[in-house]
């Protein structure tokens, strides 16, 4: 059985409702960022950057959301999560996934995590005040450029919409109103009605 | 024929490497970012993002490094880019080439392009300063974690190689001695060897 390791709202929320989609057998690990339990020897063992997702199989441990969902589409294509055997398509659902990663989770995590890259707390309420903007920017370049509706890639729902879902749901706290985004808005809306992203957020909140 | 555009000193130099490798058909579309190409109605009509590299092909256009190297490796199997048969292997290619993008290019982005996650010029200096440390701990978890020898994923050769070596290309202007960094330093100079890196380079950097 896979173990999935996560933390209550991040990113992780991504690789498990597409692991439920996919229909894989699993057990859901949580850490507490609160407790630090990202830092303990005991998960550093398992994913040395401290972060979640990681996903421990036998055959090893996976990491960074992008090629957790790569690799569960690919692993259990019966559940149709993204055109596996067609290469341009392919492409297209990776290059979204990859901007979500290295531009836009970047730019919200300047809100509360600007300590990686930068040490006075000057900077870091400066950073925190360019947020709604640069979020925002990233939003908009979704709203207008990328996403086809109704899903991310048109008709057929692909991994790139959990992902987008889950970094959708912080607009409000990243200072960027949904109002303004009635595509994104849209779909966080649909995708709130799904079984599994209802299950997976019930799973990961849960006392 | 492909269209390849670049900028020099970009991490557009991994997929232009692997382009090669590949034994693509590809033409080369140099951007000044001295006189901001990449901002201009044309280029923006090709990448709304404004960013390199990005890739026309006769089906439309691919953006982010990750998706496009995943790409090259897809599209031309006898290259022997990626394990595209394994999806376990292919998944850790994916992981890797996913932290380059997502945490060492953008640790080493906040050197020179601050600007993008703040707006005082007492918030890009502490940026600039704390360069060394965070570009410093991810080389140093690829060094002690990740790179197997003699390429990142071991004996074999993958696009994991050439998108490492582009940003291990500016380690000492991100104040990070390679002498601190055996198998990445030894990787790099291994990598200086191979006649399409060669080929790429002299393209990029030629007047």
């Amino acid at each position: 059985m896979l173990k999935f390791f996560y933390a209550p709202n991040t990113c992780a929320l991504a690789s498990h409702i597409a692991l439920r989609q996919a229909g894989a057998d699993y057990e859901p690990v949580r850490l507490s960022f609160a407790d630090n339990q990202q830092r303990t020897p005991d998960y550093l063992a398992v994913n040395p950057k401290g972060r979640v997702p990681a996903l421990a199989t036998g055959k090893g441990i996976l990491t960074e959301t992008p090629a957790i969902l790569a690799w569960i589409a690919q692993t259990y294509p019966a559940a149709h999560l993204a055109p596996v055997d067609d290469p341009w398509a392919f492409a297209q659902v990776q290059s979204f996934n990859a901007y979500l990663c290295a531009t836009l989770h970047v730019a919200h995590a300047h809100r509360m995590r600007g300590y990686r890259w930068a040490s006075e707390e000057s900077s870091f309420e400066d950073m925190r005040r360019k947020v709604p903007q640069s979020v925002g920017d990233c939003f908009r370049l979704i709203e207008n450029e990328v996403l086809k509706g109704p899903w991310v890639m048109g008709e057929t729902y692909t991994i790139c919409d959990p992902y987008l879902f889950t970094l959708a749901q912080w607009l409000e706290l990243d200072g960027v109103s949904p109002d303004d985004l009635p595509k994104v808005a849209d779909h966080r809306r649909r995708m709130c009605e799904l079984s599994d992203v209802k299950t997976a957020i019930d799973i990961e909140t849960r006392k």
